[in-house]
């Protein structure tokens, strides 16, 4: 089936009838784009999937309730501020935006999602936000050189467009189950962002003809498609973590279910001993077991393997005797897979992050300043 | 009741009759003191709590099968190799190990426990172990020095001796609640070891009045004492975290149930986030509030308050303004407390841990070489 898809380097505005803009309204430093647009020429089908973080952004609960009618026209988001434990105050802030933006487009406000990263806490300067709407739609236009993307870059937002006939409810199945495979299974450091919002329009402007189940041929098409690119776009996320030098890939096999190979994947990759080893190019595979030992208290260490890319370390219960020079070289790849097999049954599944370095700290330690 | 209990400066040889020895057996970097020894005059009453991870140790085992008469009479424990991942040849050095020394002590093999803190996955060099146990009954004293406590420092171990006469039931009770709130409730990086032990020893030779239940008068006392001493060396562990350079205390209070608040404490003290802010002197409390979010789905915003020390800055709702200067000058104190009240119940509970420094980097991206 692979072969039926053809991928192209592109952005948001590749599919017919999808147009972006950015700008820079000064709620980031004086000049740094964190303000988006992506607009669809008429109204798409539309889903989401929002944090299960239970403190969530303002803009969050609004995004929801339009998103009730499954339609949606366009989808505005801020970097540099997020919107959360801003209380009453920062729900009118996310409906001033979303009103003064439909006015600007001349479109019903229900048809707006709204989504902000950023500093949490933080009272939104909401001036800066409605003073710049009336460019930012101005700028509509096919965004040639991702401006769009880049005036989103902080946490994990994920826009997704295309110009497929697609049923909501099919639409909306699709991208909660492509997201349990790869936004969800991302970590950068184990915290769970207030703000993270992954929305997908479709707007039917292919014409095709509608897809109306994900096991039809074309509902698995689209579902492959949307895999594919959520895949993509989480290890970016995770490459793209704080100071990171190096994407981590945690495969998980063996599992007895899906549920137990995603938490000892996930716990693997989050480990901050894990990735410490591996930023400092430390083939310390007891930290692997130890944190495979306390995600699940069903792994048997008896039945457990662990590979670092096709170097085994340990089976079968005991150390296997390796070539530490072997294993540095692996380790000095920008790309590092860590292979556990459970021994247990034949779930799989994979986690993706990435090292843990001195810049982590250096960012993270001034975040606000 | 404090009054009662009068706490003094002295180590795991202040109970009548019991001695102890340390030793460098060459098991860590020649000369660095690597093998202990703890020894009662007499079989003592002991109790145990251990790892929740499923990748156990495999002194563990041996260990707790030794415990199940409820009697200890000496406990070795070596640092610099964890004898984890090592499979049978694991457990048989183990059980080499307490042969030896019953033999040497010339006690029942029954009466030994045996604890292993270090690197996970390599070979124990029994050898030197065995070599250096003759030595290290013969060095048995009353311990001037902490020579016992200084070799095992690595993870968490924790050892107990008191010359209480107490049951054996009572006692094992008494640990096991103590432990839930203080060194279940400590985190450095989140992980959990493979070879996390607490072990206590009663000897009965402050020939007291047995106590045969917590609920007694010196039932609580005991409780109290043991309690007070556990959140001591808790904070120690925590504040001796890698490159820790500032104990974080965590005081949640208002939860619906213990259970709750322990959740809440844990995932703000574990937050690389939150600890890499107090490392950096920022008071990005929304950090806090994001972890608060996603450690358990019953918080609610509109009822959290977050305060650094007395300064509040976040309460119904809303972030209260707040000096910046005031803030700095608490964050730059070795001790910072951060109290959340979840404003839901009257459950309480509190978790230490550190800042994460980059040393926590350097100290692990390297830890093996």
């Amino acid at each position: 089936m692979k072969s039926k898809i053809t991928f192209i380097e592109n952005n948001i505005c590749a599919p017919i009838g999808f147009y972006s803009s950015a700008i820079a309204a000064g709620i980031r430093k004086p000049g740094k784009l964190d303000l988006s647009l992506i607009y669809s020429q008429v109204p798409a089908v539309a889903a989401g999937v929002f944090t299960k973080n239970k403190i969530k952004a303002a803009p969050l609960a609004l995004t929801k309730k339009n998103l009730k009618n499954g339609l949606l026209q366009a989808v505005i988001v801020n970097s540099g501020n997020a919107n959360a434990c801003t209380g009453k105050v920062g729900s009118i802030h996310a409906k001033q935006t979303i009103d003064k933006l439909a006015l600007s487009l001349k479109i019903d406000s229900s048809l707006v999602a709204v989504s902000s990263t950023g500093v949490i806490g933080v009272i939104m300067p909401i001036d800066k936000i409605i003073s710049h709407i009336p460019a930012l739609c101005d700028g509509l236009a096919i965004d040639l050189h991702n401006q769009a993307a880049k005036a989103i870059m902080t946490t994990m937002l994920g826009f997704f467009t295309t110009d497929a006939d697609i049923d909501h409810e099919v639409l909306q199945q699709a991208l909660t189950r492509v997201t349990n495979e790869s936004f969800n299974m991302i970590s950068v450091d184990g915290d769970t962002s207030t703000n993270d919002m992954v929305l997908i329009m479709a707007n039917k402007m292919a014409k095709n003809k509608p897809i109306k189940s994900l096991d039809s041929v074309d509902g698995k098409l689209f579902y492959e498609a949307l895999l594919h690119l959520s895949i993509i776009l989480s290890k970016k996320i995770a490459q793209d973590g704080e100071g990171a030098t190096k994407l981590i890939e945690v495969v998980v096999s063996g599992a007895k279910s899906d549920k137990q190979a995603k938490k000892v994947a996930k716990a693997v990759v989050s480990s901050s001993l894990v990735k410490s080893a591996i930023f400092g190019n430390d083939a310390n595979w007891g930290r692997i077991a130890c944190a495979v030992g306390y995600a699940d208290s069903h792994v048997n260490a008896n039945k457990l393997k662990i590979s670092l890319e096709n170097l085994i370390l340990f089976t079968d219960g005991v150390p296997l005797p390796f070539s530490e020079d072997e294993a540095l070289q692996l380790l000095k790849q920008k790309n590092i897979a860590i292979h556990i097999d459970l021994g247990l049954g034949n779930a799989k599944s994979t986690a993706w992050g990435c090292d843990l370095s001195y810049d982590y700290i250096k960012i993270n330690a001034a975040y606000r300043t």
